[in-house]
């Protein structure tokens, strides 16, 4: 078979699935992923061994270090997978529910229904662990689903879904329900990202790069998690302490993660005060990129370049900015923000009002930490992503997310006049 | 200046004119609306000259009638377009809604609250009463607009978006809200189809083709209005004479609208009473298409092709097919139906449970007209297009779904552990 007509028939097996899966009740999805607890439970062995293929492999093409830990299970985190999926079954059952209801003057009665999406394609990089996450989520909100791993997991994952198609199977989910790309063909992407008759929407998890290139080939909607160029505002109304608290978190909590803050705004009435934010960022060696008066602070505070007002830094490094006020706050975050995630510090509601209606991010925090960006902060249970669309959902995707609506419609013989 | 430089200074004003549209208030959009109606009111003689010049121009390019009477304003549409703007009035303010609220342990106070989406771009054929209805839609979902009507509409246009411009400047909305391009040129089109950074959606309205060419070119997400192929199946458990009205009403309302039934799917427990739905339709000279047995029923019955079934009729043609089973008719619906509309005519609740929930369309009725699917029936208002996507929007997309949301969360020094 080539691999077009195997990517094909992958498409026509889950959209068939999809239609029965819109049937199964909360109950044997539940079912469905005790079932996985148990079951990697029990090959825990099988599935290191699988693992340990991998990472020989990896080791011998010389993977960098990074690429190695995401591709690394170990008891650790096989028990946080197991937590994972627990969580999943906490998550109340996000399909079949009456988000509207209204009757109309002719009779009809109207109800607005979250449904499932249908097919979802998963494209990640070699993290065996995004196997078991998004299949789990992708059934728990009544989806089917085509996985597409890094080809550097393909024995870890492989038997994962192994794990994953019997115990969703023995639940009574329909076949195919959770399907894996085998080829390592780079083409297969392409012919997943094609078949608009097939998959309702793609979800890329990796980088940028991976991630632009995805959506600008896709045929079919993609959800997306871009970067996370995140901002702290202190506001001339800001508390001191607080400020000092947020800001720090904000940064060196995780300084990693997408939402890490990148940029600090400082208002030019609390520019006094500026010293007393950066000094605590200092002493843990976090580089501090500013304009001319921040530079003017500190012998060791470097300049910061247009170029890094644009820079997801990921590290320890922030570059910070004086401005004249709110507004300004604004244009610059609306500049520059990747639209995912931006704090303010105030005591001022008006001013948190006007910051928080003109700022176009997914996540406006008041005197809170940026790194809340998070489906588990916000309690959605765990996430798929964090959105920096607009369109379908924004801001962290949890199960919920994962569903779409249709009206339903109840008449009694009504012909439109 | 070049049209690139034209076409990409209309999206940068646009983008700063919508930061500023998110503080104008209901009270600003209505009087910005109200003031509309009395400048076309007044306006009424000299919009339908500026109209009588792209006629006179439209039939010497030797326009086809269709196309004509959609270009012709009169008196009467004048009417239709007042009253049209008068009820986007009376629609509730679908921007700054709390659509939930919730607080975590650690006193976080978390808001989801609606938000425009920012800037939208209208394309659309020769069809002046668009230009209104898409720019009032628009601003009263707090939107900024860039409008590329059809050419032969130009000097219509233009008048209208004279008329637009003053009344919202009068009312305090920002300056560029909305925005015309002047330009004939079709690359136009691609600059405007290519600037994501300025342009949050496209909403293309018109033909098939014309939206399909849109969507493969388009860098900026796309709210799709395709075609309506929409199915009426009439189930063991159906009365006859719901049937009859609800089946004639789908088909021959308005044959030529986008939730005109264009297939009739029997249950052939049904099929003795098959003629007595199918005489009426052929006494006002309603095409009948069928399988063998349909055409064994009256000698001008013609055959059904497999493509009848993909086909979207928008006349006076039904294609009907005897189905054993609600399965099979789900089974032929998600097979060929263009996931806009279908109805199930039945008297069992369990049988309708199984159609609404397995058949992957916008909207499912029972014992109704498919003619209902429509934003003033609804109860939505005016509507912009019918959504035949999955993602974001289904159904008809009135005022409340040109919005997004965001995340405001309250905090009081939160930092994450």
């Amino acid at each position: 078979m080539s691999i077009k007509d195997n990517i094909f028939e992958l498409g026509k097996n889950a959209k068939k699935a999809s239609v029965e899966m819109k049937l199964c009740s909360n109950n044997q999805k539940n079912t469905a992923l005790s079932n996985l607890v148990k079951n990697i439970s029990k090959n825990r062995n099988k599935i290191l061994e699988a693992n340990s293929i991998d990472l020989e492999n990896g080791k011998k093409k010389s993977l960098s270090n990074p690429l190695i830990n995401r591709l690394t299970l170990s008891d650790k985190s096989i028990d946080a997978l197991l937590k994972s999926i627990e969580d999943i079954i906490t998550i109340p059952d996000p399909v079949g529910l009456t988000l509207e209801k209204w009757e109309r003057p002719n009779g009809l009665k109207f109800r607005k229904i979250s449904t499932p999406l249908g097919v979802l394609g998963v494209i990640y990089e070699s993290r065996p662990n995004v196997t078991v996450d998004a299949s789990c989520l992708s059934i728990k909100s009544g989806n089917c689903i085509i996985l597409r791993g890094g080809s550097d997991s393909f024995y870890s994952s492989k038997e994962l879904v192994n794990n994953i198609t019997q115990a969703f199977s023995e639940a009574g989910l329909p076949n195919h329900c959770v399907q894996m790309i085998n080829t390592p063909e780079r083409e297969a992407v392409d012919y997943l990202l094609g078949m608009k008759d097939y998959v309702d929407v793609i979800i890329p998890r990796g980088g940028k790069g991976l991630i632009q290139k995805i959506n600008s080939v896709s045929k079919i909607p993609v959800i997306k998690h871009l970067d996370g160029i995140c901002h702290v505002y202190i506001d001339k109304d800001a508390d001191l302490e607080v400020a000092q608290k947020v800001v720090f978190n904000s940064k060196m909590r995780r300084p990693e993660i997408c939402g890490a803050a990148e940029t600090l705004l400082i208002d030019y009435k609390f520019k006094e005060k500026a010293m007393e934010i950066l000094k605590p960022l200092k002493q843990v060696n976090c580089e501090i990129r500013g304009d001319e008066f921040i530079q003017s602070l500190d012998k060791d505070f470097k300049s910061a370049s247009e170029e890094d007002w644009s820079l997801e830094y990921l590290d320890k490094i922030l570059s910070v900015k004086i401005v004249y006020g709110v507004e300004e706050a604004i244009n610059h975050i609306n500049n520059y923000s990747s639209g995912h995630t931006e704090a303010i510090i105030t005591n001022n509601e008006e001013t948190f009002k006007k910051f928080y209606k003109k700022t176009d991010s997914a996540i406006i925090l008041k005197n809170a930490s940026t790194q809340f960006a998070d489906g588990g902060e916000f309690g959605f249970g765990a996430e798929i992503g964090i959105s920096t669309d607009k369109i379908h959902v924004r801001g962290p995707v949890g199960t919920k997310h994962l569903t779409t609506f249709k009206y339903v419609v109840d008449g009694n013989g009504q012909e439109r006049p």
